[in-house]
């Protein structure tokens, strides 16, 4: 389980830093939407602006720019904790922005945006990211070549994490036909069920972070790398300020700074939520799985699709695979024992559909892992098979709400039959 | 997304063309079918000849070499017409034999055999061609070599479109269960559905021809070749003929010639289809899975297999992914196309056992393009796959009808309520 | 379809054999198992002394070194037979403790248990068994490199017969929706269609036989080799007594003696199984997944680990996929004919969940074998997809007794009706 930062050094060997002007050009893409954090605040306090709608599109444009800030803020710190520490920061606060809104959504009890925000990670990450990557990177250069080693590692430990994590939900659905009273499954027994499988799942992490930060940390390259999670800020801010640091007290400061600003807008963006649910018509399925995970990622995206610019496909495909590790075995099983802290046990089973949309990910990463090559028609392919996803997700009943619809007619029909 | 025809220089020179005295028995081995286009049009016209049973198989045998005759015909013709227009020629009508019967069949409203045989097709390239070819070959050679990156990226490329294909059904039958008023789906929008989905395949289809004939074109081998819609005649003709081409006034004649019959036949064989089916005791489902599957792309199997008898295992394997890739992005998009044409919607929706069977080739097809060899075992391995599904198939009751007799039943029970 | 001990010469050479006191630590460690023969016996025949549970975990224990000495004694009277006889003999008695415990269950009607040992075995030699020798390989060694191919080959073929095997499952689930009037499977079509794949699947394996030991039988190193049904004893053997054969009485009769007490200790087991699982609240699918796949396998299981603390991968990943492999295409058919001459006819159909685990198993034998390398981590991933099915089978209710239940219930309700 080698990393791909270990990739870099040739990589980068071939391919020198785009000169400044282009820079500039790439790089600060996301900050201007940091615009959109006065404005969100200013929707949710300032009376007459109250508009559901407005607020949550603005929410999820507002956190895009801080999660990217919360990502460098992390990285720069990293540095000065040294490899140990800094590396456990990186794999532990890497999706902190998705944690945060997941948290948030949790304790209003939307447990369908959130499941739906994780396997929409997943499928997001290698999909939409690796498509816009492959695509993008392809555009500028006819083919591109990654290291298949080291792709096959990623793609191996993410296989067996994401089968890890949507394999009860098919136990659910076997045990679901089978009454309660010849051993099918009480809500108290999934939720335990569901608390065993967090346990192993933080276990399996925590084993893997010992294997990234210790027995194996000399197979990542020198001292600056984040195990096998890749992160997002630093080679960012490698690329982007070339070795310029910041100062621990900057780093800390706008590590709150940004943190508080996202805890801030994820309770605007969550509290919108249903309103805009349902002015827009969407389905909590469809708000978790595509908009919450595009928002929670955004800064991976942007990282990815711009190492893949680079040429730098090795990052790319580490991004894309590393995130999505860290949200299957480090975010879900937390949001799972958050969920007991605030009294609201959430349990770990997808919809069918979530699950048959995250082995096809699985299936088709294992696929492009082992073929060590991608041009820009790669990229289109993987976009097709999201656009059908997203449609489909767009299109499909809420099975939560017509369950509840389902059972409330079930006890309003019976009396009638007396 | 390289193409097999790439590989083609290396093992042809490794492999001189077989004598011509075996060719010779080799080649024209289905062209003595040909007997059978009189003896349809017999059946079909002549009195007292009618026999439904007869006429089905009778017009199945007549297809497969008509079928051949329009490959070859469209393959001379493209050579004249230069790179670009002649490799679009080759990548649209590829599969011309399989469109005209699906479009008979669906101007009928068959649309079970319509959709099996689509899945079908791929199937039967993934296990039937390959096992074939790969037993064929493995008889004559110890072992076979073929490119395993270019067989990887071919398989990359079918897995893609083939998930894009079949997810939709996943979702139609999760939402099959919620009642339409919570959302479930109304059959006008499945067939919305069907529609976005299909416009998807069909814009990947053109990048993938952009990618193929204009962006990448060099990637393919020195203007004989059909990106990566690999085709059949071509090959053929070349080791036929070596070299002497048709006029054009004859590639059309033919061509023309070659199409009508076809589509004559094409007429008959899906009059016949439902009195055969039922003479036969044969369900729709197996009638498009395994029968006009195998009729639709006879041609391909053929070559596939004349060339994995000549070890260039590339060009095996590149004509059977390669045709499968354009059944998913091109024919089954213009079908559905076709069906709003004919005012007879279809939807894109498959049934679980097709599903599944598509899934579960997807998984081998990538099992058998990474490991960059085959020999005959492997080809008995593939062809008992085949083998399960083909009886599975036969046994397998017809949903359709099934439901169809289940609806006769409710209204009928309906009315003892009052 | 080479087979992995072509691997053994490079692999050996570089490894020399741990000297003998380390290797006295290694080896016999499970012969001390054989004390439970007599208690075994003792629990079973001693007035006073009975009690289901003890004696099910006694006998469980028991087999395991007895099935190791089947092994042995085959493996030294296979080398007596010469290479043809003698690989024969490897191929199908390499299972035969497996076998002989599911005929004893088949024989007392445990349908449920036999199939569930069935997926149980290939589950377990692809999760636990590798899981456990890339975690005790990877804490010795850094890193553990194999032939990248020849896991490809082998895990090529599991995945074939694997879904050859459970696949008429998904159809069974398909067709069990339709009625029988409507051409919905009656128990005599599930029966014939069960025997009709049995055989499909024993024509698979005898020309399997004759790949690996008539037609390519020289890919195999130098007379030593089992084919591609890699096996447990001789590789033991040969580092444990360096060459000193037994006679052939020797060996016939350690093989009669060990395969009696197998015998006799499975009917025990088999005896036992029903009150130890209502004692020990444990499901048929979990007594058969885990507890009999881990027992029947314990042989195999021990001497890939080994291997795999020997720094031979290709061994370890060979024994285990050569192992699922005799299980699906050998062990599985069997025991189908074997039903029929016991009058109690079982057919080939698996529970969702077990479909679901063993695809899960094959998407991730086929990412590993693609990789060529391993690590402890990687051991530790394999062994938590391990555990999560290991505590949902635990907990997935019985779908037979709950299906019993149910139509206990049914009757009962409808004499209510008029």
């Amino acid at each position: 389980m080698s990393t791909t930062p270990a990739a870099t050094p040739d990589t980068a060997s071939q391919q020198p830093p785009p000169p400044a002007h282009q820079r500039s050009w790439l790089v600060p893409s996301l900050d201007w939407l940091l615009i959109f954090v006065p404005v969100a605040i200013a929707l949710r306090f300032v009376p007459g602006l109250e508009n559901q709608t407005a607020l949550f599109i603005v929410s999820c444009l507002a956190i895009i720019p801080l999660a990217g800030w919360m990502g460098r803020a992390t990285e720069h710190l990293a540095e000065h904790l040294g490899q140990g520490v800094g590396g456990l920061l990186n794999a532990t606060f890497g999706n902190a922005a998705e944690l945060i809104i997941a948290l948030f959504a949790l304790s209003k009890g939307l447990d369908g945006v959130v499941k739906a925000s994780i396997t929409g990670s997943i499928i997001g990450n290698v999909l939409l990211v690796l498509g816009l990557s492959f695509l993008s990177g392809g555009v500028k250069f006819r083919k591109q070549e990654f290291n298949r080693t080291a792709a096959s590692i990623n793609a191996t430990a993410l296989t067996l994490a994401a089968i890890a994590l949507v394999i009860p939900s098919v136990f659910h659905q076997a045990a679901a036909i089978v009454p309660v009273a010849q051993g099918g499954w009480t809500p108290a027994k999934e939720h335990s069920l569901s608390l065993a499988i967090a346990i192993v799942l933080i276990i399996t992490y925590c084993l893997t972070l010992l294997f990234s930060l210790v027995t194996h940390k000399e197979l990542f390259v020198g001292g600056q790398s984040h195990g096998m999670f890749a992160e997002v800020g630093k080679e960012r801010t490698e690329a982007e300020e070339h070795g310029v640091g910041w100062s621990v007290k900057k780093s800390v400061i706008i590590l709150l700074g940004a943190t508080a600003l996202v805890a801030l807008v994820s309770e605007f963006l969550v509290g919108a939520v249903e309103g805009a649910r349902e002015t827009l018509g969407l389905t909590e399925v469809f708000v978790g799985v595509i908009v919450v995970a595009i928002i929670g990622n955004a800064a991976e995206h942007s990282s990815a699709i711009l190492m893949a610019m680079r040429n730098k496909m090795d990052l790319s495909l580490g991004i894309a695979l590393g995130s999505s590790l860290q949200i299957a075995l480090f975010v879900a099983p937390v949001l799972v024992f958050a969920s007991y802290l605030f009294g609201k046990p959430m349990h770990l089973e997808f919809t069918i559909p979530e699950v048959v949309a995250v082995v096809a990910s699985i299936i088709i990463v294992e696929q492009i892992s082992s073929d060590g090559e991608s041009n820009w028609v790669e990229g289109v392919q993987l976009l097709s098979v999201y656009a059908i996803l997203a449609i489909l997700f767009y299109f499909l009943p809420d099975a939560h709400h017509a369950a509840a619809a389902a059972s409330d007619v079930m006890p309003a029909a019976t009396p009638a039959h007396p």
